[in-house]
């Protein structure tokens, strides 16, 4: 087998064999193919596709190209969840504990925050204490044991899948339906879960910026997961504006927590539950999505979920004090609020300016070394729809930087579109 | 300026603007640039395309990002030639002397066989004491004293184009109109010829493969001419089976040699002098092109043409007793005859098969720094359209090593198609 040939087939949109992509992945993953090959077949895919037989070939050769995760001890419906990716998006700290309130084993690895999108990882470690890098043994046992575990990716999942996606970014090759499903669904089959909700995100703020393109992406995860033996329900959720209030690791937190004591912000709430609703009907706990919800909403109200999500931090290290006392958390030095000179309806939030604004005042990296402030972001006041009037306040500016704290004021005016 | 957003440009299938081509070119050239970005943008030119400015600015930018010849001292009508590569391809070793012996100065660097296709300076070379690699100044006064100089590519020509053509052979993007029309502009252009004659091969030996594809590379490169005020003539030449009788380095300069002499196969006769007639009257020398090819013919038949190709290697510290007598060139060890069992007519030669078995014999290289056999090769004795009765000689291998001959034998029987 020749990369050559490889490269010239896909250039003349010919479909590569199982062999040849199989070939291309390990070879290029070992490091036995240089970078600017891989990056000529992969700007070949991008411009003239793949059909679902050469992606789903695609997903599973990258999915073991490293560890793969056994949870069958837990029963054949194991359940995951992933979010293409938002601003402001705290979904799985609140849904997850409110899914294992209900008996359903959750064994989650999250990522880090890169660009301006954040991670989960990053987020719970803004609770004192909360280890995120446990072995695996551990992780399994935390399951066992109180039916939840979050943590980071300690195992070496997916590498071929790691490496792929680093040259994607690299060359303009990030955007694109089969290389962005077939690199979600590598890493969730190598996470061990055989039933899969994927929250596609649809708006600025997330790569499928219009429905159309978020339906032929979900088509597309659905396909590979027919393919290989995984069932997948996709949920389209908007990413116009952020999700929630918060942005921003710890501000996130506090807001998860408000969340299980029942303060829900529509749009989070929204989202939750119909994620939610969908992972218990896959785990075979609930047929009916409205009553799934139902059930979700009766946790969160009678404590369950919020006792289930201090029950996981205590279990990993974390300091629960701070979840029964938000205030405990550590505040930024400055906290500005952004008053309005108009008065009109909220049009528009940019999400992806938000959350460029909040890494932009520390809370996120633009690279893998860089270190992150838990305690800096913006606590959106209004939201899209919301009615305004002058020296109403728009928004929080939570920075540990004066002059940050006052560009991010101009800017939180700029993003925020308001008309009569 | 920023190479994500030119690859996404051009991934996009937008036009770029000669600024960033200029800035791509430039940081690829000087390593600024990482090749494997350079990949997808080679691969999204090659799948998207460029348009005729595109392409221009890229010739030019490529052209200039080195050394660039001054030739105006002979004059506004200096003429170059080239050929996009064949098999047994000794125009130039005939050609260009006659053009000579009419009094147009010739100044011609050329360059070294790569793959199964020779290379003028490697079949100059097999006449001993001649020295291809002199300096610029020794080069533009042996075309001020004999009117004629032919050498290697001394000057530093053209090095964007030699990187870029390097990375398109190492990713399969090699075969594709802009980026071969603007490579060849670029290395004529930064030879310093105002007037170019292209001798566009056309066939299995050739890069394109039918008339369609040479015609659009011939016009792209006539426009590329006219956009950056070079007059360019492309002639279209036929390259399914090797040109003339010859193919390997010493063989080819002994047909050259007859030819001069008088001795012309048919096929190798048409191809010069359309290029000769064409090059005489870009020259302003003649302006019918059938009178040219008689002033041709007749430089031939009274021996001007021989004694100004003696008198070029002569000035160039070869040793003419080797034209005078072509029984001096070196012979290989073994001189095999190829006889056909069949009967009937020879539909066939496949010019790259001959090429990659002259390579294989030692004629060609492999990798730049593979040493070469002058002596080895093979020389046609039946050609396509010639009636064979079984035992008739093929054609001979010359080889210097057995086992190698013994196979050439083989594969020659399976080259030749004969059909009754």
């Amino acid at each position: 087998m020749n990369i050559l040939d490889i490269i010239a087939k896909k250039r003349d949109s010919l479909e590569l064999t199982k062999e040849e992509i199989e070939y291309f992945v390990k070879e290029y993953t070992n490091g036995n193919i240089p970078d600017y090959q891989a990056s000529a077949l992969i700007m070949a895919i991008y411009l003239n596709g793949m059909n679902s037989r050469e992606i789903k070939d695609l997903t599973l050769v990258m999915a073991y190209s490293g560890d793969v995760l056994d949870l069958s001890q837990f029963g054949p419906n194991v359940v995951d969840k992933h979010s293409t990716g938002g601003v402001g998006d705290k979904v799985s700290l609140i849904l997850l504990p409110t899914i294992a309130s209900l008996g359903i084993p959750v064994a989650k690895m999250s990522g880090r925050g890169l660009g301006f999108t954040g991670g989960t990882v990053d987020k719970l470690e803004s609770i004192p204490g909360y280890k995120t890098n446990i072995n695996i043994d551990e992780f399994i046992q935390n399951v066992k044991k109180v039916g939840i575990s979050m943590i980071g990716q300690t195992m070496n999942l997916a590498p071929a899948d790691k490496k792929i996606y680093a040259l994607r970014d690299a060359i303009s090759c990030v955007e694109n339906i089969p290389l962005i499903a077939s690199s979600i669904m590598s890493k969730k089959i190598a996470s061990g879960a055989n039933k899969i909700v994927i929250d596609v995100t649809v708006g600025n703020g997330a790569f499928m910026k219009n429905k159309e393109d978020a339906q032929k992406l979900a088509e597309q995860i659905i396909e590979i997961g027919e393919l290989a033996g995984k069932e997948v329900r996709c949920v389209l959720t908007p990413m116009d504006e952020p999700l929630g209030n918060a942005v921003g690791n710890s501000l996130e937190v506090i807001e998860a927590i408000n969340f299980l004591k029942g303060d829900m912000p529509k749009d989070l709430k929204e989202v939750v539950l119909e994620l939610g609703a969908n992972m218990i009907q896959l785990a075979g706990v609930g047929n009916n999505i409205e009553e799934n919800k139902e059930m979700m909403l009766e946790k969160i109200q009678n404590g369950d979920a919020f006792n289930k999500f201090k029950e996981m931090v205590q279990n990993q290290g974390g300091d629960v004090s701070y979840l029964d006392d938000i205030k405990k958390f550590k505040k930024s030095k400055y906290t500005v609020s952004v008053a309005t000179k108009k008065t009109g309806i909220v049009k528009e939030i940019n999400a992806e300016e938000i959350g460029k604004l909040a890494c932009y005042l520390g809370s996120g990296r633009q690279r893998k070394e860089d270190k992150i402030e838990p305690e800096v972001g913006i606590v959106l006041n209004k939201k899209v729809g919301d009615f305004v009037e002058e020296s109403d306040f728009l928004a929080y500016i939570c920075a540990n930087d004066e002059n940050k704290a006052r560009e991010a004021v101009n800017k939180i005016l700029e993003i925020y579109k308001i008309e009569k």
